[in-house]
């Protein structure tokens, strides 16, 4: 008898037809003498509606408020999902993040998950009942509703995996797998079967928005075996898990993209120790994430430091860079929209540097202008013109597609 | 420096626009100089969309995961109106019911209010914040979340007010305050400037909808002073309370009717002992409300006994009523619609028989006819044809008109 621990986003929930549809597979899977948890995301658009109304309020709401407000939409499903078990004779009770155990740092909208305490998951689970989890949230010491950030339903589900000991977590989208590339962009796009914790990490990281890194880090460190599928068809999904065959693991798994991309240039900084950090601290101590950043080699101790941020964050970003930028006296800062990233991620590139040549040729080929590249152990990514990006794609699933056969 | 508890209603917080005048009221209730508590509903029909939700899921939906799913109403309320005050510069924080301390009895969907620990409440109050409070809701000792019944939020504010021993509980509502009459039926209906607990009562348990019975009884029960008034205007609206003067006791207070009436008829009973308690038994158990009980006087030891329940009860009723009846022998059971009752309430009639010959004189003039009637010491009710209500409320008032003069 298996434990497995099920998540529902928010299209698969989007109405009473369709959280009928979820309840039956939950029940199809207990049958299968599984014991069974299912997270639950907000209904479709309900997040966003809530985030309209605060605003109707005010621009600012403040973020304790703000997470009473938003955890509703979870709290709304999971009870939604518990009584369509209930219409079909499988008993089921739902739970809020907050009784399901999930004790979270104090830190509002963006709450980081500290512990989970399963006893009552555990308890109702022995009284032969199905668990059904609101997503998304948690508490804090003091009792305060916390959530964890957008899309954090994946987390809540491999979190209580991982404190379940559960022996699989399903996560049920509206796309059925993890894909080579996005299949809007490269039409040859293909299902992956599997892929290890580290790729599905760089691919997640670099765009992919199947998973949010978050969910994949923490699956890879308690070692929770995933499976993305859908929950509109039974097609088998992807398996995200430690133990990719080794003859798999020399290859490129995927392409992956991302358009949110905007370009800050610090042109003729002084080359001495500090200046980094400079430029840094300020954007760093607003809470924005800085993605690429490019430093080119020195000449005559002048140098242009290039970084990338999403496009919502350019503003601030000039706005705290420029004054910083003056004071160590660099010559000017340009910022630009427009732009794309794209990535190729295997584990099979550790070892070969010839990826990186093939990669940028390709490009060249289509005639496609790299602007910024940055690297890591098993990623090679490109900074692009984001009008090309559908091209970029498609071009390198096209250049690395023999790479991606079937085991 | 005064606590006050404010309780605000659905209509009152219907919309971005309401809520923020909401704000407003509680932001000037506080540069009085008071400390402030104030319970929110749910926005105007989202309670109603909430049961239409469930109801699309499934016909009967579990009592436990409907507490849970219509507790979101409250919560979000009570998150907006705190945003509106951050918005205004007004220190402010919201609470749930289980984190404003409201423990409850784990009858779902019609808990009973247990014990409030008002500990989190007064520490935010001593950190000089406005605590805004998700009213109709609570939690079991095992933290799941219960709700009070419909109408509760006023349960929920006059219970903190007497757990904090707030110096006032004010309920805002759509209507001015407690009236003589329904204004619709009773032109001449007037604003009551103030009522003692017991007539309260007693209108409210007559069909005046603006105050839950419950409320009423826990403020008698505690002493806690209740003002009753608009959110929409600024009408001192109607104060209840024990120290109404004792000139104007002698009085009628109001006149309170209800067309929710249903009538079972029970014919040719015999007269022995446990008939009553062998029919009325089984309603009790399926917790049907039985309101007025009329016995005729026996002949021959043979009697008729009849009841009154509400409308959507009536079915249950005689379902349950019947078998009993062959049971004891009775004739036949006759169930009827289309009743309503009017009724008198003034403490001054306690020593004053000739208040219900003339009650009986004003209808029979009127030509309506009673069908039951039932006294308690400070009421009279009669049962009425449903269609004569209006006229019935309307020479009610005129007849006792005189007594009502404002002091």
């Amino acid at each position: 008898m298996g434990l497995i621990v099920q998540k529902y986003g928010g299209t698969s929930v989007a109405g009473a037809e369709r959280i009928k549809s979820v309840a039956s597979r939950i029940a199809r899977a207990r049958r299968l003498q599984n014991r069974i948890v299912a997270v639950v995301s907000a209904m479709g658009d309900t997040t966003d509606d809530l985030i309209d109304l605060a605003h109707q309020i005010t621009p600012d709401p403040d973020d304790r408020e703000m997470d009473l407000l938003l955890s509703t939409g979870e709290v709304m499903s999971c009870a939604l999902v518990s009584m369509a078990l209930h219409a079909i004779g499988e008993p089921a009770i739902a739970l809020t993040g907050a009784q399901a155990g999930i004790r979270t740092s104090r830190a509002h909208r963006r709450a980081h998950i500290l512990s989970i305490d399963p006893e009552r998951v555990t308890r109702e689970l022995n009284r032969d009942r199905i668990v059904i989890v609101a997503g998304f949230q948690g508490s804090t010491e003091e009792f305060d509703t916390t959530t964890l950030g957008r899309g954090a339903s994946d987390l809540t589900a491999v979190a209580l995996a991982a404190a379940l000991s559960a022996d699989l977590c399903e996560l049920y989208k509206d796309v059925d797998g993890v894909m080579t590339a996005d299949p809007r962009l490269a039409t040859g796009a293909r299902l992956l079967d599997e892929i290890d914790y580290e790729e599905m990490l760089e691919l997640a990281q670099q765009g992919a928005k199947v998973l949010a890194p978050r969910a994949v880090e923490m699956a890879a460190v308690y070692q929770v075996p995933i499976v993305v599928r859908s929950s509109f068809n039974d097609s088998a999904g992807t398996l995200i898990h430690e133990g990719v065959k080794m003859e798999l693991r020399n290859k490129v798994r995927g392409v992956a993209h991302d358009t949110d991309v905007a370009k800050v240039t610090v042109q003729g900084v002084s080359d001495r120790p500090g200046i980094s950090a400079a430029l840094f601290e300020p954007l760093a101590s607003l809470g924005i994430s800085v993605d690429v950043i490019v430093q080119n080699a020195s000449s005559h101790g002048v140098t242009d430091l290039s970084f990338t941020v999403s496009r919502g964050d350019l503003g601030r970003t000039v706005r705290a860079i420029e004054p910083v930028a003056r004071e160590i006296g660099a010559q000017s800062v340009l910022a630009s929209e427009g732009w794309a990233k794209v990535s190729i991620v295997g584990t099979g590139m550790q070892h070969a540097p010839g990826y990186a040549a093939r990669m940028f040729r390709a490009l060249a080929n289509r005639g496609i202008n790299i602007e910024m590249i940055t690297t890591s152990e098993i990623r090679i990514t490109c900074i692009v013109e984001a009008k090309r990006i559908g091209d970029a794609v498609a071009t390198l699933h096209d250049a690395f597609q023999s790479d991606e056969a079937s085991p």
